[in-house]
């Protein structure tokens, strides 16, 4: 498999996409833009939960690499999303108390991309972003994981929050990274788990926060605030693997 | 203070760089060009192990910010870098077994900016990098750094293999990451200790390597071959920290 964003111009093309249930990352229409087609083009970008952009003919126009984009552009991620049955369904294989990851606010391709990497590399069954306010499956974002992407399940869900609690009633605890958390040395990180990572600037956001069971902060012994983003979660996602193998 | 790369350009103001012991990243010389200043500068630039390179003028006029670059531009870290003594001595202040990072091979300056900042968050007393073959202190790697490089010691050596010889007869330990290595929760990482982190893709040099009493390997469980730079010494040197608190 080969993941490369597409960017797909014109109506039909972009109409046939969503027919074909490719993922549709974002939409850019022309503001204005209201006839049979498009108005066709808006209701499944609605429907598919897309974010949708209604931007100007200029920025139409640079964004178009055919020319011809007849009021609307779709980026797609080359890559099918994978549902949360299918993560939980792979640990119930392996014999493994599911260990997921939650990202929150993480905007960086590079950081998305290393921290699916990280994930797969211990032994985490998938990977769940929210669909608004993050990075998709980007090209970068495949690059950066150096092809954990085609490893690891990653899914994309409406509210994260609404997302931990249906897997709370499914048995699973629930960590986030807060530096005014308890040490992580001290918190017990064996059993099912989801870990939720914020992003650099903003953590974990207010009601995503307030839901976790657990609130865990790495040791920081510098004069700034935080680690990298990508790196803070490998540090909290080793302590699972160091206490799951202990 | 602030961290910026300085370009210099001009005979006299790159001699007058190396006079004022400014540290002198990269030096671009025109290609066959034999002249008296020319020559002192590429003199200076040897006694320093300045990366030194011959280019033509083509990219010299692309390089030059102000189109009067005499066949010389010089790029300077606005950074002084920092002795191995005032890192030990630092240790000792404080009362805490030395506990530095050793940098082989990081040629990205996100990674190394990132690394930085995990010495500092993890409480090393300092990053020792090689003069070769790796990045310096660039705006882009104090950017990343978060700005901990004004709070860690950064040193420049010519050699790290000599560099560990000499710290080992001070007492320190050397552990190098190594997927073949032992598991690293099998180690004892108490004592005075220098972490070894290589490139992603050669790893750590076999010189070096060779030289480490140690090699600690992170559990990999993925299909992938390894971690992002940042990453492996972020996990690796949050388990220096664990064995320390512990």
């Amino acid at each position: 498999m080969r993941y490369e964003e597409m960017k797909i111009e014109g109506r039909n093309a972009v109409i046939e996409a969503f027919r074909a249930g490719k993922s549709i990352d974002k939409l850019f229409v022309l503001d204005g833009c209201q006839d049979g087609p498009i108005r066709t083009i808006v209701r499944e970008a609605k429907k598919h939960d897309t974010i949708l952009n209604f931007v100007s003919r200029e920025r139409l126009d640079q964004l178009s690499e055919t020319g011809k984009h007849q009021g609307v552009i779709a980026y797609a991620a080359a890559y099918s999303y994978a549902s949360i049955e299918d993560m939980l369904e792979e640990a119930s294989e392996k014999g493994e108390p599911p260990f997921l990851f939650l990202l929150d606010n993480i905007e960086d391709p590079h950081n998305l991309g290393a921290i699916i990497r990280t994930a797969h590399q211990a032994g985490a069954h998938g990977v769940i972003i929210p669909k608004r306010r993050a990075v998709g499956l980007t090209a970068t974002v495949a690059r950066t994981s150096a092809g954990a992407v085609s490893h690891i399940p990653v899914a994309r869900v409406n509210n994260l929050g609404n997302t931990i609690e249906e897997l709370k009633d499914k048995g699973l605890w629930f960590v986030c990274a807060d530096m005014d958390g308890e040490v992580m040395y001290h918190l017990d990180l064996k059993g099912p788990i989801g870990l939720v990572i914020g992003s650099e600037g903003e953590g974990v956001g207010r009601l995503v926060r307030e839901k976790c069971d657990f609130r865990a902060s790495i040791p920081m012994k510098g004069k700034i605030d935080s680690l990298n983003a990508s790196v803070a979660a490998g540090v909290l996602a080793y302590e699972v693997v160091r206490q799951r193998m202990g």
